[in-house]
């Protein structure tokens, strides 16, 4: 007869999920908790999370909707997804068909459902957001990375994009090639020029287009571009209000597509039919609010966006001139220095790749940033992610607010409101060059 | 050059998905929908969603902490994992870690997450509920269905189940059967010793339990017993706010896993932080009032019980005495006639298998209810689950709460609350019999 013993030694897993951790983001801060619990100090740079609170209007709509339990369409609900369409037509003059929004569970579950549906390649520049690369091994695919580099702004270039293709001697072979930016982890974007160059191989090659748009709303300037502007007819918009909407723990993605996806759209409502149903009823009724046409709205992201580029102009600056090879920031919060320039230094203390690096300087020093392994980059590249968040949303967004959008903050500012971010980047800083 | 119309035609998708339409139920609703706008009567007893309302003090939650926007951990927010154990011990008698409980958005998320991390054989017994294998389709897996039958209540007997097994000349083969009770679509429950004797061909094949118990609060006279009292090392308990909390649109399904199957939740937790990442966090926060030993909440249980108790009986009835096969409802909201006294008179009809009877119904009359086919029953069965739900939940549970738990509900009760449901029963027998 079986026991509790015999059947934990049964273990039967599919190959394609043994020896799979937890997403790498979510790892560090698991970590980093364990010594906030140890009384250490943490600086919390490794998860990427707006700092900011979810804006006062999208909470109250939340409350009053508290009582919504129908289960909703697996697409979604039809007043979000014209919500939606409007704000992509307001925002980034793209014309989007209601009917052709999909709400997902976080953009994350869409696109590991668009991995899962579609039959083709799937292309991704390195460095690349943390998950991509995972959902295709749980699903058992692969997919093909093509390297950029620091000099090009860690950016694909039209003819990288060209002479991959061409070298597959397989023209119209079925791809997806996935765009993100401002870019997670670099926070650099796209020029139009390169957006329109890249659309032009894009058509070329017949190619889906994902672009996700998650950071679009972030761009320091408030001038995002988005790449369907120039491939209407080929690009997925994945969007959400994670990051711009400061609510990443409500879970909710868009995807939108162009007429002549439908069969990809209907592909993905039907495993979502069957998976995880439709988005939370509440979450989505008051999303509507999220993605209206609100004063209020525009006014809290015209501050967060000014308080994200004046930490991340400093940040930049304190990497920079210690020598670190790092771009300066254009949108989202994330900056991706190389620390390379340090790599004999660094050498002679034992650390030779980014993970011993990430892992040293969590352990000595408290701040919790991601190496660039995790990011799709070379093992040997001493690249990481940094995310210039630890600060208090809520009080510093509160502070922004007293000075006119038409001024420019104070000096002073970051260090009466951002220290803990500041003395992160410093004391990281300090051992790097040691 | 490509173009929109070109890319159109470029259709590739994996061959998993291609033809599939979304699940049987909410396929059902959508048409219902269409009905309603042509302003036709439509009885709605397609989709199984509970009528109530979710509780007050749920509600109030939600409200309450409409502005939590952290990512929670994949495996879910500990003190609700704690709620839930406790809702566990005191409900079913089951000791239950809160580190081994697993939140996802559903439990139908994390059924398909089991079978996809899973090495091994799936058992269902039929008729079972609609996702389970569109689900193992998507993943290109084979579910193995072991038919059950109207004279054992369409449950499962053990011997059945030894007997599959023994026929497979793989005793120890890895597998994992699905026990759902008080069942969707049929309505009724295990008895204790039939749970008993289930446990123990389990143990005997070393073979893991699902049990689905997501109906288990609305046992009519609230005896419901987990399977998980006579093989609790065995036993993966799935449960949710879905039914008996009347909060199927908010997305929250909970599994409970004994010790010694870390590792399936290890790997569920892997794929989750690459998926869907974390349920909601609003609504984990809230979720948390539910699973709390709250006399509200236990109040308006009882009078849910109450009134589906009474409402079930009077539709089986009605159904029974025209002749047609049913078993009386013991828990949940659902009967699974069996039409086949009918067959001859509606084959005169052009009518010789269920797809056709609830099509024919639903345009003839109205009323929207789902074939047996939907359940992984036979073609040629003419069996339909119906489910007693289209009534005002709100306004009837008021009027229940006017009424002493201890004293019986007037006689008049379900015809002036839940008249439409009754309607419905009335027109369906008239033109089964007709």
């Amino acid at each position: 007869m079986a026991n509790g013993v015999q059947l934990s030694k049964m273990v039967s897993l599919n190959m394609n999920v043994r020896g799979m951790g937890q997403s790498a983001t979510l790892a560090i801060n698991e970590i980093s908790k364990k010594l906030l619990q140890e009384k250490k100090a943490v600086y919390r740079l490794g998860l990427g999370q707006s700092p900011f609170p979810v804006p006062v209007p999208v909470v109250d709509a939340l409350k009053a909707n508290a009582d919504k339990k129908d289960y909703l369409s697996p697409k979604g609900l039809p007043e979000l997804k014209e919500s939606i369409a409007d704000f992509h037509h307001r925002k980034d003059g793209i014309s989007v068909h209601p009917e052709n929004v999909m709400i997902g569970p976080g953009s994350k579950e869409l696109m590991f459902i668009l991995q899962l549906v579609y039959y083709g390649e799937i292309l991704i520049p390195s460095p690349c957001w943390v998950s991509y690369i995972p959902q295709a091994r749980i699903i058992g695919r692969q997919v093909q990375i093509i390297p950029t580099s620091y000099e090009n702004r860690w950016k694909l270039t039209a003819e990288d994009l060209d002479r991959f293709c061409y070298d597959e001697h397989d023209t119209y072979r079925p791809r997806i090639l996935i765009l993100n930016y401002p870019a997670n982890p670099d926070g650099c974007t796209y020029r139009d020029s390169q957006l329109k160059e890249i659309a032009e191989v894009a058509k070329k090659y017949r190619m889906i287009l994902l672009s996700d748009e998650i950071y679009g709303q972030l761009h320091h300037r408030g001038d995002h571009v988005s790449v369907a502007r120039y491939y209407p007819e080929g690009t997925i918009l994945s969007s959400g209000i994670s990051k711009w909407c400061g609510a990443g723990g409500w879970r909710l993605g868009t995807f939108s597509f162009p007429p002549d996806l439908d069969w990809l759209l209907e592909a993905i409502a039907a495993v979502a039919s069957e998976t995880f149903t439709s988005v939370s009823a509440p979450i989505q009724h008051a999303a509507v609010q999220a993605f209206r046409n609100d004063q209020r709205i525009e006014r809290y992201l015209w501050h967060a966006r000014r308080i994200l580029a004046r930490l991340g102009t400093e940040c930049h600056a304190m990497l920079a001139e210690s020598g670190i090879r790092v771009w300066p920031p254009e949108g989202g919060f994330y900056l991706f220095p190389d620390f390379s320039p340090y790599r004999e230094r660094l050498a002679k203390r034992g650390i030779t790749d980014a993970e011993q690096l990430c892992e040293r300087l969590l352990m000595e020093t408290g701040v919790a940033i991601l190496p660039g392994t995790a990011f799709a980059r070379p093992e040997d590249e001493l690249t990481a992610r940094m995310a210039y968040v630890d600060f208090g949303g809520a009080k510093t967004l509160t502070a922004s607010e007293t000075i006119p959008l038409e001024a420019a903050l104070p000096d002073d500012f970051t260090s009466r409101n951002c220290s803990h971010m500041l003395k992160a980047v410093e004391i990281m800083v300090e051992w790097i060059i040691k």
